[in-house]
């Protein structure tokens, strides 16, 4: 494949976006009647409104063109098939085997997962309902009443964002924690609202060696055994979601209570498997499986539908529009719903970690922007806090705008004016406000001469900033389960089209590296070898000896 | 004033920004032994390392003409005296009378506020107190166990944020909640986990008009209702942040239990003011007072250490630098703290509602980059999700990293991971990792030839990516003070330089404007004139008709 920014694709795209650079979204919008049609789009129960984006129809058909260029289809397909497309680990990319619900088998190197997939799934299953019921009891007897996961990034922003998403369908007996920070006050906030007789920890790590994960699961463990102090006690308290057997049974927990997973699932992509546990105690097995339902939809029509009407290949192509074409630095995610207001910190890890590199899976370098900042807070919030500058700050800022028709509350006049911020901030951005318009508003207010022309330019919008919207029919396990794999299958698309392996992350290493020697030396060892900022910060920090 | 960009100080910096841009921060700091005693500074009891910028001791004086030139100090000393420096609304900017701890009076035009403010403060003491102790009784007589704060933006996010960092010297008999959204998930979640009768209201909105708080309030008032059916109840279970006592009354609470504030508090500025109530609550007048002397001592640090060594100066000056020499779009806030886990969402509000602007107080364009996106996630999480973008993504992302040396859990081995892994993180964006580097580790691991080679690439980390570090003696409301205070003055000194007004927020009417219209067309009302994505998604949301 030859170079990114000399290909065709590209350069016709540079081009046009220099065609492009005069109009406005409104007068686009005046222009042509069919805009909305042509540019919206829907599959497994997501809408796609994209036409609110600086490009037009001939535009969207270069970045077909250029997913052409690139090969997004045949690298999709390698994916669905099981290759080792994660190429600097050499493993298989198949998360999208958790979710097929078909009785088609998946394979790696010619072996198929399914069987294993199922297997886990089932005890998964068995488990959760088991807590759920009350008839898993703890050591004393009595039914458990409150989950504590503990595990980091992919072990933990997946199923703390769904299960707080889905939290109106939880389990009313069972509270859900999540503990991830190292920092002692997260593990100690959550003990002083559970009593360890009814009690569950979840301790998920893959290696059973995550530093973080592994000192708090060891807190954890010393506050139980503190309170029960019996050892055998802990089968009935502890369960594990790794792949570490030994590890896990040295812990003390009951290997029948470890759920397997594999390496051919990313951290990041994971919360389809074991992972998901938490998931599946808050809202049951079979608001987990509609959860894979609705991701195993969109994988169909990921893998169905044309390039042109394909959901993933539109916002993955879209993205790239907005940072390569039109410059733009970050994207802002801004779900108007209050249950996803996590889902923004979930996107940063699956698009920052995937795509946040500049070398390309060829060992050559990236020649044009990767991965933007992904940030957000849900809506109305963010109104009353930096959608000040998405209106009128010096950048643009692209926003996905998330909203769903129902909400689970049933407070209709809430909702009613929730769904009319959503639409007002998108149709603001775009269509903005003119210094005419602004001098008619206070003229009719009766603010007129230096008055008003001191006014003016402050309440002046320039509009034309572009947004999509994803309407959702409600916030269910399988409309969740979809979404989720929508923005997984985009970031994918983009990963292609930048030429990165979206599944490796190997700038997390050296940080790690470093911190193990630095924490020897907090804790008294020698001293190491560094610049004199960290040296310094080392004498401030160190504890007073005692 | 000349234009921004072809004064002196700015074409100096432009010029100075071209020398460096060869400079590793590696190199920096190998040549110059002195640099981090240079390049550090200590106020009110916060300790902050600058000297992993780019940028050098040369550089920061070039930073301080400019301050010199667009008349910083000029600007903080209007603001002080009490002008009405916020020119497009004719009010003055007066939060830091709030804080002022002293006997000295502050006035504006003449009229010395002290005395009302000290007036609102002991009221609100005395309410705290009442509640606290047991007291301030509900309707049935027994104590408050719950307080549900009902506010949006800066009556949300201040309170929320402070209360959570400091909930580890929260009253043990009170939980803290906080709504804000509008939509009725986030409410409902709340009254969910509370009774009735157990339960204070604050509800904080200076009109009492926010539509967003009030319809939240008159839900939540009805929820009362529905459960208590006694009108005369809501006196002891209401209370109002608000400057509006006619709307007060008439929303059922008593107008002795309305906290006011003034027209000289910006919302994003307010948690000083009766909107701290929640704080006081949870922590007491005591560490309400001790949030207000922290700010206070970093005032005074402000007003009157040279800029030299004046840390809001100094913080501004390397924003202005990251954000207009370096070309950084955003800024990353990381604080390693899990109780600061919301001072990011805190910061989006104070900076981007700031100076998220393209217009000069004087109408003119703002002819450069003003604020950039603030964004971030607690360390040491943020470096299982994004981290992996600021070590090895494509554009440069300044980070300011925020660690208290005790923390208050007392589980000294968490601690000392936090805060090896917090230094570790900027020593790595430092100094990165070469490939020879990289070459020699792949060799004594056995892997050569080929293989290595492949390797090589993904695991270099440039380095040469500049953060902050601010580290905190502990997480007392004294420190959480000062530390807010800082930021409030970083983001006023950035003000001064970019030339735009802090205090107005202009972006956010246009959407409300909207807002209010699509509300009442989804509701049924006759169809507004919208282009053809608004139309086609308000067809999609409409409720079927029943």
């Amino acid at each position: 494949m030859g170079s990114l920014t000399t290909s065709p694709a590209w350069r016709a795209l540079a081009a046009h976006a220099r065609e492009q650079e005069g109009v406005h979204l409104r007068d686009a919008f005046a222009r042509d009647p069919g805009r909305f049609e042509q540019m919206s789009c829907e599959a497994a129960g997501l809408f796609l409104d994209y036409s609110k984006n600086r490009i037009d129809g001939r535009g969207v058909g270069l970045l077909m063109d250029l997913a052409r260029d690139r090969g997004v289809a045949a690298a999709r397909d390698a994916m669905f098939s099981g290759h080792r497309i994660n190429n600097t680990e050499g493993r298989a990319v198949f998360h999208v085997a958790l979710r097929n619900r078909s009785d088609r088998p998946m394979a790696v190197d010619g072996d198929d997962v399914m069987p294993r997939v199922r297997g886990v799934l089932a005890r998964m299953g068995r488990f959760a309902e088991a807590v759920r019921e009350g008839a898993w009891l703890g050591h004393s007897g009595e039914a458990i009443t409150d989950v504590v996961n503990i595990g980091i990034g992919g072990s933990d922003l997946g199923p703390a964002m769904v299960c707080q998403a889905l939290a109106a369908a939880g389990h009313p007996r069972l509270t859900m924690h999540f503990v991830s920070n190292v920092d002692g006050d997260h593990l100690a906030g959550v003990l002083q609202r559970v009593r360890p007789e009814t009690t569950l920890f979840v301790i998920a790590s893959k290696t059973f060696t995550t530093i973080e994960t592994m000192t708090n699961a060891a807190s954890a463990r010393a506050w139980f055994l503190g309170r029960f102090g019996n050892e055998s006690a802990i089968a009935r308290h502890f369960v594990a979601v790794s792949t570490h057997a030994e590890r896990v049974a040295a812990f003390g927990i009951d290997p029948a209570n470890m759920f397997e997973f594999w390496d051919w699932v990313g951290g990041r992509y994971s919360l389809w498997s074991a992972v998901g546990l938490p998931i599946a105690l808050s809202i049951g097995q079979a608001g987990f499986e509609a959860l894979l339902d609705g991701a195993y939809a969109l994988d169909r029509h990921f893998v169905d539908a044309p390039l042109e009407r394909n959901l993933p290949v539109i916002l993955g192509l879209l993205g790239v529009w907005n940072r390569n074409f039109l410059g733009a630095a970050s994207l802002c995610v801004a779900p108007y719903a209050q249950a996803l207001a996590r889902l923004p910190a979930y996107l940063q890890q699956l698009e920052m970690e995937s795509t946040g590199k500049s070398v390309a899976r060829d060992g050559g370098a990236v020649s044009v922007g990767s991965c933007p900042v992904i940030w957000g807070e849900p809506g109305t919030n963010g109104q009353h806090a930096f959608f000040q500058l998405l209106h009128q700050g010096t950048d643009l800022i692209p926003v996905d705008f998330i909203v769903a028709r129902h909400s689970p509350s049933g407070l209709a006049d809430h909702h009613r004016l929730l769904l009319a911020n959503c639409l007002a901030q998108s149709k603001a951005l775009m269509v903005g406000k003119s210094a005419e318009e602004v001098r008619a508003e206070l003229g009719a207010c009766g603010v007129e001469g230096v008055a008003r022309e001191a006014l003016v330019p402050h309440r002046v919008f320039p509009g034309n900033r572009p947004s999509n919207t994803l309407v959702l029919e409600d916030l269910s396990p399988r409309s969740i389960g979809a979404l989720i794999a929508l923005y997984e299958h985009k970031v994918f698309v983009q990963s292609v089209i930048w030429g990165v392996n979206a599944f490796d992350q190997w700038g997390v290493e050296l940080g790690k590296e470093i911190a193990t020697g630095l924490a020897a030396e907090l804790g008294g060892g020698p001293p190491g070898d560094h610049d004199a900022s960290t040296r310094g910060l080392i004498e401030r920090l160190r504890p007073e000896p005692s």
